[in-house]
């Protein structure tokens, strides 16, 4: 692809033309704004990915099912609730939601996707929620403030608001793409990813939309991993508002190719948010695996490494202890060759045929004292690789989900 | 099978006719012994399961190799060097210590197993390892303390000893098995174990031994998760004399069947033990799955709870944060039916129709407040089962693996 077609700028969903954002605060959550609505004024398209856990909640059922009409326009979303395992009063629930925000906003409730997110088990107070929304479809602006005060509203244990919008040129004219995430804990997405909202002005088909997420979505949300717990909520949402400037994309062109890549890189600075976020976390880590037989087992590798405890802690540590990261790759990679696989830490060989490199053991601890670390491993084997995002381990992650009672 | 032909006893490894055990101490570990001799008198038998990490040990290698001709008598262990990735070296290490031992009993090298235990990526200082071999050989004794001096000298991070003993009724006479095992951390077995020891005077074919040992470690070790992380240097070998006041036992007989059911048990005792002196464990967890599908996917739900840490954080502290524990199994059962599944702890109902059950949260808090925690998850799909036993994650566990610097 050359050089990158896209760079960033500021704001987050409300960037794009053709979108508005407003939060209110209901009171589901101990302070702060706990609902909010995402409306796309332009008649363009939307796609969605979501958790493949099997016990998922009811509005990303709800939403599952409108999405596929092709005809959604907004969101509403509420932090503080998750909604999920509610049963059949949960679904009703998901459903009168989606009709608040409809009557708000003068749409179909079909036409309103549906997240929630925080504790799971509890039904949702639709008293508390119905006035929020209304509330919220008030404060609608399509402002770069009104959008972070949106990414500001999904917040649950996150400590940073998670915004980013990106130019890209799609050769004829220029779309902007934004987005605003939330997660720091029970992350390892499955298929989509935490709550995640997407806009873009660009002027796209639904279908190839939804292709180009699910590849952005894959080799970006589905490659971090703070805790290897998936969450029973994941939903990432992207509307498209055909607001732009610029031709509409078309499949297999040169401007599909642009923008898709723009798509990836949004996702996987909103991705890399989340993993810097990552509750009790003080290292943000990169692990590269190259030289794999294939992509699934260069991933497999990856998040052996990222989720084990063993290495988490060495990285909380900043203790260059490559046995354990190492030994990770042994029970990930089934046909992994000690006297071809190579590690490095921070570029210094760490390992190499099959035992310690000559590498001193200062340099291997110099290059994991910053907050960014990067790993990689060389399994020698072909042409596939695969990076992996995840954090450390440390006593605070033990703090907050010991004390955060039900 | 009915009844358990089976009774407890005193001692481990030397506790079966025709075994002697020593210990001594060569200065691979900071105190304590730190190598071992296990010797089989008898005109017995051996088998083994060994780690299928493919980042395995230079002993594990060798050992692999020998149990195969059928005449290993005897086992060299140290704890403080696990000599892995170690290349080369590491292997004619390996050899060297096999002949080390085989010179000081008057056997060939080939009939002695080598295990090996601690650091991962340092040379087997052999200086101070081959006078201790030599030292173990003068202390062999066939008494239980002898025994218990050898369970000891494997520890590493382990706070307590590991061993036991069986009695078991065959039919025509009694056959006893001992056993010693060592395991804190990097405890995540996936074909065998770390470091354990069995003994049994049974007389008892090789291929029969290894087929009723190799299920009897994947209904036991191979169920245990401390913290997901495979060991490089997992052995599990069992050795027997034959010198039992009983009947030589056959493929397909009663003894057959309980002999195995003693086999299992005496390997359940000594995997419990491990799990419950997990590096930093407050809690020791029975998961029990049932109604599954396959015995495959009641082990994978069992898995994703006990190697969740937002799991082991809520064991840890006692909160019955049973959202946690249901999505865990969401997402390692492609087929799990919410309505259907239900969700215990010890024994009070905290989920079913996908929700929360009546149970009042004080009533499931309560039964989570002491040492030992059941959790039982009906997922009402089929007749297949299966346990698997975890422990808690503490801050302790994360200080421990955070300071262990190489």
């Amino acid at each position: 692809m050359g050089d990158p077609a896209w760079e960033q700028t500021a704001g987050g969903v409300t960037a794009p033309r053709g979108f508005r954002a407003g939060a209110a605060r209901c009171g589901l959550k101990q302070q702060g704004d706990d609902v909010g609505l995402l409306v796309c004024d332009g008649d363009g398209s939307a796609a969605a990915t979501f958790t493949t856990n099997r016990v998922c909640a009811a509005p990303v059922r709800w939403t599952r099912d409108v999405i596929d009409t092709g005809g959604v326009r907004a969101a509403v979303v509420n932090s503080g609730n998750a909604n999920a395992c509610t049963g059949e009063r949960g679904l009703r629930d998901a459903e009168a939601t989606a009709r608040a925000a409809a009557d708000a906003l003068g749409l179909e409730p079909e036409q309103v996707a549906v997240a929630s997110t925080g504790i799971i088990g509890h039904f949702m107070p639709m008293e508390k929620l119905t006035p929020g929304i209304a509330a919220a479809a008030e404060a609608l602006d399509s402002s770069l403030d009104a959008g972070l005060r949106f990414a500001r509203c999904i917040m649950t244990t996150d400590t940073v608001v998670k915004e980013v919008a990106l130019r890209c040129d799609v050769g004829g004219g220029t779309v902007t793409l934004g987005g605003a995430t939330k997660g720091a804990g029970m992350i390892a997405p499955g298929m989509a990813t935490t709550l995640t909202f997407l806009t873009t002005d660009a002027a796209i088909e639904g279908p190839l939309l939804l292709e180009l997420l699910r590849r952005a979505v894959d080799v970006t949300y589905n490659r971090i991993s703070i805790d290897e717990h998936m969450s029973t909520n994941d939903t990432c949402l992207c509307l498209a508002s055909g607001e732009a400037d610029a031709p509409p994309i078309e499949a297999g062109s040169e401007a599909a190719a642009r923008f898709a890549g723009a798509l990836t890189e949004l996702c996987g600075i909103l991705a890399r948010k989340i993993v810097a976020d990552g509750e009790g976390a003080t290292k943000l880590v990169r692990i590269d695996v190259v030289g794999a037989p294939d992509e699934a087992t260069a991933v497999a590798v990856g998040r052996a490494i990222a989720d084990s405890p063993l290495c988490k802690c060495a990285l909380h540590s900043g203790d260059p202890n490559w046995g354990r990261f190492v030994s990770a790759a042994g029970y990930a990679c089934p046909t992994l060759d000690e006297a071809k696989a190579r590690f490095t830490i921070g570029g210094k060989l760490a390992y190499a045929a099959g035992m310690a490199a000559d590498t001193p053991p200062a340099e291997l601890a110099a290059a994991m004292a910053g907050r960014d670390i990067v790993l990689r491993y060389d399994l020698g084997l072909g042409d596939a690789d695969a990076t992996v995002w995840t954090c450390d381990l440390s006593k605070e992650y033990v703090e907050i989900n010991a004390d955060y009672h039900t």
